[in-house]
């Protein structure tokens, strides 16, 4: 199966992250330092959180992708991944995450 | 293939919208209304931004799972989904959106 | 007495709401809406949240001017403003509203 | 004059930090520490935010209320004062500092 788009994401950043800044928004991003990035993670949960409360299901929509966009490159840069998040969600739920794991990479 | 945990939350969560506030946190936060969701995926995103800047990796795991969560939720309450945004993220990135799909949908 | 500083720059605000959006930044944010003006209080908010966790005092001066400033913006758009505010919080704290204000507006 | 009802407010915040976090809220979130006094600020500013875009003006004037409350907490705990966010503000509006707070002073 091919990945999930979030994992696909997740790679594509980690492989950025080291990149040319003049080409890279993720290099560019990431060269400005965590302080920032996590900056970016707050202010795209307000445009999410105003887009919703206006019922702008495209904003929305957009404000969504730039927030998980901007989390993983935060994860990415304290050096955690969607899966250490997936886990503790995991974990939360009650889920067996053992079963979960290992057919999420079982495939 | 087991679901992604993620699109097993979101399951979750849709069914439990609809439940019964005194026992389910979902049921209660939805009853109290959109902006109150919007209000609360705001919080959690700053929460994660400050555990990050202090290097808490533990922290930022804990947080980006309540944002994750309660991102969930707030596209619950649009009528968006989780897939939405994953279009979303795969336009953007120019993967092919259909082959994407249908992988994951395949298995 | 000269007036406070944050009097006089909510009367300079509300004068450069209408003027040209060309020139002031008042009137080109208020032009774009209160979604957007909101939505830079949030940022500010949380760009002040960091630079505090960061202990980085010239940060957080420059940042509390700027969430201040901001939400001056925001009150007078929505017909508001900062005398509405101390009246809430003199209010919550007992003071007497009355001499408050008598004092205030005497000089 | 009487003091502004923001640096009455500042004054009470400075006395309570050192109380009783059993009997003052202000002690309670000082003893919690700066991030969690920062998150608060953040949580308010999503909150004033979304009232704002609701067009909810009591809602605005309250939040606008811990906004600023939380703002004082925050610059109180970092060694600033409103003082400061004030000489920042008239500096940048270009008003004469010294005029300002002189006149401040002499009543």
């Amino acid at each position: 199966m091919a990945a999930d788009i979030l994992d696909t994401l997740e790679a594509v950043i980690r492989e950025r992250r080291t990149g040319d800044p003049a080409t890279s928004y993720v290099a560019k991003l990431t060269a400005k330092g965590r302080a920032k990035i996590a900056q970016k993670l707050g202010e795209e949960a307000v445009e999410a959180a105003i887009a919703a409360v206006q019922d702008d299901r495209d904003g929305l929509t957009g404000e969504a992708a730039d927030l998980i966009f901007h989390l993983l490159v935060l994860l990415a840069d304290t050096g955690l991944s969607l899966d250490d998040v997936r886990a503790e969600l995991a974990r939360r739920e009650g889920i067996s995450g053992i079963d979960e794991k290992a057919s999420r990479h079982a495939d």
